[in-house]
């Protein structure tokens, strides 16, 4: 596949595993990278409004995120959380001084009428990434789980409460107003190869894939000849990150990447497993996505770089596959 | 004077000056000190409510002030301020991590629609505050400042512009709306000593004077036989901190302790000026003000303390003038 400037690249993402492979799809393609992040875990805590998937993609693809902790900034500190702390608000989830400021200087963007995304790209700009992160959508969604509790908000179930319930199902609120923003409907337009990060199908693709607009995207981009890449977020029947192993028992499938590869059937052309999960490999095509087995577990620059060359190559479309 | 149990102390107080008398006073009579502070130096910052008088005398109150800096926290740091700067937000005003957690604390809860004065009620008494901070009002009420550049907001005047341009005259805008407060109301009412700080007596202490309602309950309290006392913070002709002294000049007034009792007369009883400026006293007495002359700058907690007890004896109704 020969180099070609216009190749355009949009990864759908959840946090920090979406995150990795676009550190390494941005390390191939640079600016020609489209992140369309997961906004349904949002939430606001004291007054400001918190977007943690965008915040982890855009720390990351600005190389200022704490690889040791997997989560939130280099250097961080926590003057202001113990200050919180000390007035009587509830700290259970945490923000560093750092991450502070960028739910601060967002809040008052939003406040004084700025889109979401145009606030977003600014706060992305001024720490010098070089792709785009778009938020799913303008209008605000909301992930729901409903646990042995009852419904519980996402970062409630996710934070507040170590993701200990059982999830028995998922809801979405705010799909009636939300729509695909005019930059998300270009960036698929413009797509020549799509990729579905290793992210959590349930509660970080279903999400942005259930925004009105965005899947009838991704289907026209698929009749135009591109290939949709999804990435198994699950490896040996564990989830790399996250609660993903435990919601795909819960909700009533395989904990495999074979029980995530059909969650994108008729979404996805290719499915990429890791190398240990091969066995699967024919299982995965029995459901109409060709498998390429490949090391998915993304430990460094190169691990990431290295999946985002296997991803673009089983597109075959984006030109850095070639790089 | 033996000490009574009912004997309350309320004093109007600015920033710094203000707080240190204030922590003398708390020193002394303990919950038994009401502060009125004054707002009319509110701003937002970042869509934060940030209120400078009120925390810095919050803060030398909860002794957590910075005593080497003479403004913010002890052992503050500015991680988020630093951040915030990445993000193009103006930091011309830089807030410090702890700092920015009041501001958060405080515009989270007046944003789901609590009062101001009970929203600093609770900040007070999560640091442990023994004394009573009121802001002067409910309503917002803010100073500007007529320069050769125009009308500017105070902190415009005050920290961008780092009180260069002449100050020619004073407004303040927001008194329409604004009134004392309960609260304001009922601590004049149980004053047995009211004291003026040693403030900026322009920008400090007169917006409190003009809040509706709160020089009536003074002059209510004056007519109970309750003494005023005004506390110079010119010493020698200087300002101990902030503008007053040029303040003094570019409004046409004499540059001394003489001319701030001027603005006093008719509202205090009493005019505390340092003993470097007890030349003075004859010409305060000429006003119809009784002179003390004390001791007034405040180094360390005993001369804070020694302040407090002369300001209590000097308005003769403060049981902890003979303490």
């Amino acid at each position: 596949m020969a180099a070609r400037e216009a190749d355009q690249v949009v990864l759908l993402a959840g946090g920090v595993g979406g995150a990795k492979l676009a550190a390494g799809l941005q390390a191939v393609v640079g600016d020609r990278l489209t992140v369309v992040v997961n906004t349904a875990d949002d939430l606001e805590r004291h007054g400001l409004l918190v977007s943690p998937d965008h915040d982890t993609v855009m720390y990351t693809l600005a190389g200022i995120a704490n690889r040791e902790w997997g989560w939130g900034l280099q250097g961080e500190t926590f003057a202001a959380a113990e200050m919180l702390e000390r007035y009587g608000e509830e700290t259970w989830f945490r923000l560093g001084d750092r991450d502070l400021a960028t739910h601060i200087a967002r809040t008052a963007r939003l406040r004084r009428g700025d889109r979401p995304t145009d606030v977003a790209r600014e706060l992305q700009r001024a720490l010098g990434v070089p792709a785009r992160i778009l938020p799913m959508a303008d209008a605000p969604v909301r992930t729901e789980v409903l646990t042995d509790d009852g419904w519980l908000g996402f970062q409630d179930y996710f934070v507040r409460r170590h993701q200990e319930p059982e999830v028995r199902d998922l809801r979405f609120t705010g799909l009636d107003i939300a729509e695909a923003s005019p930059e998300v409907v270009a960036a698929f337009e413009a797509a020549n190869a799509i990729v579905i990060g290793p992210s959590n199908p349930f509660v970080s693709i279903r999400p942005i894939l259930s925004v009105p607009g965005i899947e009838a995207a991704l289907q026209t981009a698929r009749t135009r000849g591109v290939a949709v890449v999804a990435v198994s977020g699950i490896v040996a029947g564990k989830a790399l990150k996250g609660p993903a192993d435990r919601m795909l028992a819960s909700l009533g499938h395989d904990v495999s990447a074979l029980g995530v590869a059909r969650q994108y059937t008729g979404i996805a052309d290719v499915f990429v497993l890791d190398q240990t999960d091969a066995e699967l490999a024919q299982a995965v095509e029995a459901l109409g996505l060709r498998a390429v087995v490949a090391p998915t577990v993304m430990t460094d620059d190169e691990s990431r770089a290295a999946l985002a060359r296997v991803v673009l190559g089983a597109s075959g479309g984006a030109s850095a596959a070639s790089g």
